[in-house]
């Protein structure tokens, strides 16, 4: 039997790897169209704002070894363009221009997705860059370094504007956000979002909400980035508008489509065609919250699903519940996290929310070093479900996060969830978790 | 309506606060035997290791607040020593030596525990001390700074001794912990609790399992504690043996008692007598894993159950589900955490547990300022359910427990838990957090 995998990131790799371990006499093709294969793609931007570390540092295992030790037909530099279910063929060109075709007996697309460029005059302009790939972010690191980069425009405020925003500014770049919508941090508490763009200014980033990037012109050796009123000078324009599912192949070949052109799964992975998994970005998921269909882009899932997918192919039987969109990433000396609805999220499905935000203290009463934690919590009025908690501080919200996670996995009403047994000790936050203070506020709104 | 609350550390205070709270008219008395009420009891080792701090900053509200802001009725000084619920009283004497009496409508006793001293020759002498109420903490700390203390024997090696001897190297003393058992930290994983010994030995304490004090002599100035083969000098002995519950006025009032002497309580903090109430440290509780009654005497437990049997006091109807265990503790560099039960209590809980340790990073692949992070998961064979998680590293296990702390109230399957949306960013960890990684190889023993 043979799995073709089509593409060889988080999740075709983890794939490739557990069907092989699975099923050794399998014969297991992973066609990727970059060279890299198995590389820490989050770790990007920390890499990138220490010029001391080299960029290939985040390389986790090499193709050769892929091959070698574990036995995969990874072929790096075939680019698939073509899927045909009928004859059970996946055909493409490779890096030298060189036709090929592939028949499978079970397919995996694992095709990720690609950062959102911008779409105005000048989009193509040297300089203008996005970060995805392994090969973005050796340009970007080397267009840094050779043209001795002063001033980034960043176009996004989302996870990963913020955290190359950080990386810049540890490089001694001046860094002004733009973005067409008007609200820092739509997806956040008001409050909460307030917290991370005073940490943000304070930072010395210049953040200009409210309008976008209407053309990028080449001025001076420097590139103009033109929002209509203002014009931002810079030496380089980073795009990270957010990401898009590569679904365009299995679109074509007749592969159901889910939220935001995302391909379609079932909780094995089988997509809408016999013998077609997915997994990974590419791929949707349920909500635990809402039971409804999301799409999500995140690491873990990426791995988790390819893992499960792997394992349904070689006749296991792997379900996974969903995702819950927990959500982290550091900004400065913030930590921010989420899972589950926001209050307007959890709205528009249709519940009936109520929402608690606390301010606490990171550590006990008096305890030195400590510093400010913000909690928030959506119920349902309805059900009394916990719907969504989100956390900022400098310390304390990474991990404080996983306990509200796992209390949307296990559907915990607001009153069971105030009334779990978490940890205290003094240095590490008030007797009441911070969680468990907005919980206890949570309630009395809930009556 | 009279509420008469007896003891008036954290339930006791949190409880009359909240039943001023809810019923303005409600005649609210406590009885405390100390001076101090409302301190942060668990920070006293922080506070004591470092001389610069006044040991009254522990103070979060002193008596004449709850007297003049509260209307509680806060008699400090007051010691209960009988509990007559035939004719509805409690009587006692006053520091001062007079006799007093009070009628109740409701009786709620929240007198806590008490530290177990040593039971041999010479426990008496001055410089043996015990840790547990803010006296006990002035104490330590004035002998100490008057003493100019250079060594310390500390009797038992759990979580207060543990603090204490960092407490102690913070000021230049040198520490030797004994104890009669001969395993260091019974309770965790030998992987995890051996982590935990490195480091405690590593920061210079000299740890003697296996020989209990037999009699403790004054020497030249100085203490001999006498373990047999063995004698250790020393300038102070700390007694951190563990606690007992404060019960004995309830027992003699016929009230019913629960696991280890304390106060057995329902899920509404009723004792066996009718409108008398226990809460905190002196009262049992529920475990959610095993459902059967336990006495883990823990500060959050104890604030909560207060603020419950208030409720319940005040005619609400608050039921609380239990505890799962969860305790957390800083040793040096180390965070230690753990919740629900280990693999032997498992066992001698009629489960057929199986359980796995896994090292891992605290950080994303080759992130900068990574660590090691150990995780121990224990699950049930037959039911394959959580049973308990332990977590050590030198960041990233405080919180990280709560996220096992939640699935054990919901009474998650290892399975459930290891498809859990946890949080991941490469500051924070890999991209299986150690609680998924842990619960991924537990499941392949669960087979």
């Amino acid at each position: 039997m043979r799995l073709v995998v089509i593409g060889g990131d988080a999740a075709g790799m983890s794939a490739a790897g557990r069907a092989k371990r699975t099923l050794p006499d399998m014969e297991v093709v992973v066609l990727e169209q970059t060279e890299d294969v198995s590389y820490s793609a989050c770790g990007m931007p920390y890499n990138i704002g220490d010029p001391g570390r080299d960029i290939e540092d985040l390389v986790v295992r090499k193709a050769a070894v892929f091959r070698k030790k574990q036995g995969i037909d990874l072929l790096t530099g075939h680019r698939v363009e073509r899927i045909d279910p009928d004859t059970r063929t996946v055909s493409g060109t490779t890096r030298q221009g060189d036709g090929f075709t592939f028949d499978y007996d079970r397919l995996l697309i694992a095709t990720g997705a690609s950062p959102i460029l911008p779409d105005i005059p000048g989009a193509a302009l040297p300089g203008v860059m996005a970060l995805k790939s392994l090969n973005d972010g050796r340009s970007i690191k080397s267009y840094i370094a050779r043209n001795r980069v002063k001033k980034a425009v960043i176009l996004g405020m989302g996870y990963i504007g913020l955290e190359m925003c950080e990386a810049l500014r540890a490089l001694d770049i001046e860094v002004e956000m733009i973005k067409p919508g008007p609200v820092f941090l739509p997806r956040m508490d008001r409050d909460l979002a307030r917290v991370v763009q005073e940490e943000v200014e304070a930072c010395g980033i210049r953040l200009h909400p409210g309008a976008g990037a209407r053309e990028i012109r080449a001025k001076d050796n420097h590139l103009a980035v033109d929002c209509g009123e203002n014009v931002h000078m810079a030496d380089m324009v980073l795009a990270a508008m957010g990401v898009r599912p590569n679904s365009r192949e299995a679109a074509a070949a007749g592969v159901g489509l889910g939220p935001g052109g995302s391909i379609a799964v079932d909780r094995t992975l089988r997509t809408s065609i016999p013998d077609i998994f997915s997994a990974g970005d590419c791929a949707d998921a349920v909500h635990v919250v809402t039971g409804e269909k999301t799409w999500i882009p995140l690491a873990l899932r990426a791995n988790r699903s390819g893992w499960a997918a792997a394992d349904n192919i070689c006749g296991g039987e792997t379900i996974l519940s969903g995702i819950a969109g927990t959500a982290l990433f550091k900004v400065f000396d913030l930590e921010v996290a989420r899972t589950g609805l926001t209050l307007e999220e959890a709205r528009r499905h249709g519940f009936e929310p109520e929402a608690a935000t606390i301010k606490t203290s990171s550590r006990a009463h008096n305890h030195p070093g400590a510093s400010p934690i913000y909690a928030h919590l959506v119920g349902d009025g309805k059900t009394g479900k916990l719907l969504g908690a989100q956390l900022v501080g400098r310390e304390g919200a990474a991990h404080r996060i996983n306990a509200a996670a796992v209390a949307l996995h296990a559907g915990m009403t607001v009153r069971a969830f105030s009334d779990t047994d978490l940890s205290y000790a003094p240095p590490f936050g008030p007797t009441w978790d911070p969680l468990l203070t907005a919980a206890n506020q949570l309630l009395k709104k809930m009556g």
